[in-house]
């Protein structure tokens, strides 16, 4: 419900990007896990602003500081909070702000919803928030380790240029290779030099992630309204920006006959393809899970807009100093940590069917 | 969690394919509501099998029976639990597939997952149980009538043959008047016959379904987790067969730069386009909520198809007698119903924001 | 929520006195569990109004009918649905019931809560909807067999008639040696004497009955909000004409000193006292679970009371041919399924503490 | 679930007694309230340790940071975080508890149920994180004070010397006059004394603290399975130490007859009387709410104890330097903090029973 995510394994999450911290609260996290901190800290670093040339130069540390939860080295059962202060936030260039909405932005739902809202950064709404969720994803993935499951999310798509979609093409070892995260290094180097190009104009572009789990047991996932893609897709749809989700053959898939989409079973037993995307019936069924993640462009753009203010009345707005001109390559740690969430949460409420 | 959807207005749902009954219980249904059982049936009826030659031949009167939380005409505020016996099943159909499991059914997840699978039809996993979500659903639109918000749902691709994106191209009062519920009447015809020509093969078909949602009021969707698209994705994801999730300019978007694809204010206040789809910061803004679902050929198919037994050892599977060669026009009931649930429980739990 | 009791083993419930059948929906219940439909048709009988000449005289027979979830006599994991016609109503004896509040009745907060309200019966706060719970309570008590987990209620007091509070000093599989469901037999005829006296005025009274759960393993109990007590506590404080709860030594326990009261360990390891009613920190220890359940003099009653109509003006009622002179007898074996649901359902999520 | 209270309004807590820091994350709070920052300052001093001779000698000044959710004085409706750094800790005094069960802790259940702990203090289980419950609890009374609603606890009993049940015989408003937070000032010195020499004794003592809701709406509670009374059971419950609770005439009621306990409704419309304590079928009706609440001795005491160490040998425990001789007058506003959250969590649910 509305700030916490997850049944059993819960992330509750704080914060605002001008406040005084984001964090959040890790409830349900197996005991005696061994928190292995650097790699957590590792996992904020992939999303933290000012780690390339065309990302935002939003420049901070996120130190991330455990409060709870953990003694000596290892995870006790009981509630993990944590906490990154905010510490580079130049509130004053917000301050023209105040007094209109930004186009596409959730300034104005959010102040009629709530009558009131923080109009510096994006108050709530910022993309600043994600932090929580890979802080939350990290102890997911440590988890998730001991099971022998992984997720690795790349960057498959930036404006028109786009990878295949056979994930199966490339060697996603490579991601971290380029600024991009996008395991082909040509494309790589084309999406660089647009994202480069789209910042310098001022303005933004979106693209596609594509997210691959491998290792998941049979199982995983609860029907009737929990189903595993369910899940997955809700929390991909809660990121910033996101505005699709498809899993398996997904949209292009529907062009298919049944004849043809179907996953035969073959001795073993396992199916002699993967159309389904590695769930029937909305449980995981021992294949690699592969999906798909839209992100539009960010609304925030450095060309002046016309808007309204908080009155209606037309008026322009031009945006100071620093803009993210595309998301995707510190969004893809963000995607790794919803999906690594909702595993670890439907392994875990998975354990229940049998006695 | 599992087989209960929504947070305040809530559905829980029971039945399988060729069990006793299917049915729910709806709780947190407003009180003082008019209970209007013609359109409730005839919102069943919309998704009955056997209502059209492209649909399966399976034919029940599926004739709800509400159980309780109605008194002289009106909602009481207490749960409304509600069946539909099942009366034409042919259990004995299925006889031979109790040893095997079929290509991208549920059957071996379901069988992995809980150590034991009702084999008959579908089971659990049958789309028989989503009459729940229609007597769900035709509920939530007699409250959301009252608060002159509608919802409307139609076929826009089968196979290859697909409508404009845009749904202002149609006047969607059409949608009635063809079997396939497709507003466009020439389109129609072409997807019904080439329903009937899958049918004929012993095959299926996939397709998209888009919705609309007119009169929404601004400040629906809960930040952080419960944003309004996430909802509404997960919704939709919960669906059989249901592959994909858009909302807004979707997948189409991720090429377009911010500067084009933002939605400028204007005096009213209101937006001059609607890319964001109604949605800004996870908040519905007033403006039509529109989205796109995207549906997989189903698994049952005429056709001989290689399979694996319960042991694992290579068999042939030949289903018998009936198949829905496409889902899509009995789907279209069934994604206005899990949207009119999501804006009711939406709507009410908005509602506690302010004091 | 609301009408939905439990976290992964849950019991959603519908129905009201006078409406077509009580029932619900049990989700989350573990796959491939036998299910002795005598044995909880029998826990049914044990509340039936009508067993013997000191309860209520409204005569049903009760019978449960399994809608889903259930096949070839075992549990599959998927939702249990079932019901119990109503079928012995006597509507027509609650007309001048229609408009006037009962003394103690919920009829004047529910009016005023839900501005509507089915006056016949209780509608939905009779205690006939106690039925779902023991439908509920029987599937868990089978579940928990399995794990040697055993739970036994009595009736410990009637008015001032009290049995010792501690249960050591009877031999409780006596308990249904009576119509008082009291383990001892001279106390029980006094308190069957006491009851018909009450019943023959026309009048009320209440008690207190006392729980024990024993072969509960150490570790079932959630703190920091679901501690073991806590959830037991709100499942007796939920059964009708219930006005307190009190686990251990309870409010009898205020008034030692702390070196008096704490269970000192003893190799085994096990504890040399048990003051603390086998919880601790909210948490189960392995010892014997015990706690007592006040409850009150039901409201029904055949004298005339001064009351109140719709309007607000004085008058008088007079409740016309049937009551129930105590309700003790008939809620033992609800007392029994609420504890039997909280058991298994926090079994189930102790599961997940540990990867 | 576990670490998180309500459903609307919610509070996320975290901490433990020895860590870094005590906090939590508050959900659905309504948007634009004033939060008066010294107020809920104030409320945390009430129960901090120190603050007179009769608690705990453990100093801390406990003071509160709020993260988030919070904008120029007002609540904007996001989650508000917060913290309390824990300073005065002397975790070595807890060495020697590293390899024993101290009785009647939760050392044991917590350590077989996670399998790990930590020792210092009570960890998770110490009185220490009800902190987070008195900043939740400030900010809803904040909120009830707009809508009329007050509550008031009071310690009514310590060990034998006890009030009278009836709360309408003290003048509330004199509870904070004593250290003992009794409104009776004579009672409260003979209290006083009790616990000093308890204290002196090394040993503690239990007792009762008493509940008044004043200016409840009619309306709060969701039957079936959230009556109102079942809320407040369940959270005063889950607080540390409590082992009953008893609302309107409880325990002491079950002795009268029907027609002697029934609130019979006069013009107006109200009950010429209050045995239901205020609610009625599980919905406050507007008449004063009161309930009783029972605290056990707590377990620290500096008494030598015999207890087993971690492989259950027999060994000796003295704890060394401070402990808390009775907890009810730090206790008295977490009940009321409590109940506080109770309500207004009720009160923003209730909105939701009318469209």
């Amino acid at each position: 419900m509305r700030n916490t995510f997850g049944h059993l394994f819960t992330l509750t999450t704080f914060g605002e990007s001008h406040g005084v911290a984001v964090g959040g609260v890790i409830d349900g996290f197996p005991a005696g896990i061994d928190i292995d901190m650097e790699f957590v800290q590792n996992e904020l670093n992939r999303r933290r602003p000012g780690q390339s040339h065309i990302t935002t130069s939003r420049n901070e540390a996120d130190k991330v500081e455990f409060l709870s939860g953990v003694f000596e080295g290892k995870s006790t059962g009981t509630p993990i909070g944590f906490e990154v202060r905010n510490t580079n936030q130049h509130s004053q260039d917000y301050e023209n702000m105040r007094c209109l909405f930004r186009p596409s932005h959730a300034d104005y739902t959010y102040y009629n919803k709530y009558g009131i809202r923080d109009h510096r950064g994006g108050g709530r709404s910022s993309a600043r928030i994600t932090i929580a969720r890979c802080v939350g994803g990290a102890l997911a993935k440590l988890a998730l380790r001991q099971l022998g499951i992984s997720i690795t999310a790349y960057t498959s798509q930036v404006g028109d240029i786009a990878l295949e979609r056979d994930y199966h093409l490339y060697d996603l070892s490579k991601t971290e290779d380029n600024i991009v995260r996008c395991p082909d290094q040509q494309k790589a180097k084309e999406m660089e030099e647009l994202i480069a190009q789209v910042k310098a104009d001022g303005d933004t572009i979106g693209g596609v992630i594509t997210c691959v789990i491998k290792g998941c047991p049979v199982g995983l996932g609860e029907p009737e309204f929990d189903k595993l893609h369910a899940q997955l897709g809700a929390a991909m749809l809660g990121i910033n920006a996101v505005k699709g989700f498809e899993y398996g053959e997904g949209f292009d898939g529907v062009t298919a006959r049944g004849s043809q989409q179907n996953d035969k079973f073959v001795p073993g037993i396992t199916t002699a393809t993967n159309h389904s995307g590695g769930i029937q019936g909305g449980i995981s069924n021992g294949q690699d899970i592969y999906f798909r993640v839209a992100f539009k462009p960010v609304a925030t753009i450095l060309k002046e807009q016309d808007t309204v203010d908080l009155e209606g009345n037309a008026t322009k707005l031009t945006a100071r100093g620093r803009h993210d001109p595309c998301v995707l390559p510190r969004a893809v740690p963000v995607v790794e940590a919803m999906a690594a969430m909702v595993i670890l949460d439907s392994y875990l409420v998975n354990k229940s069917v049998k006695l």
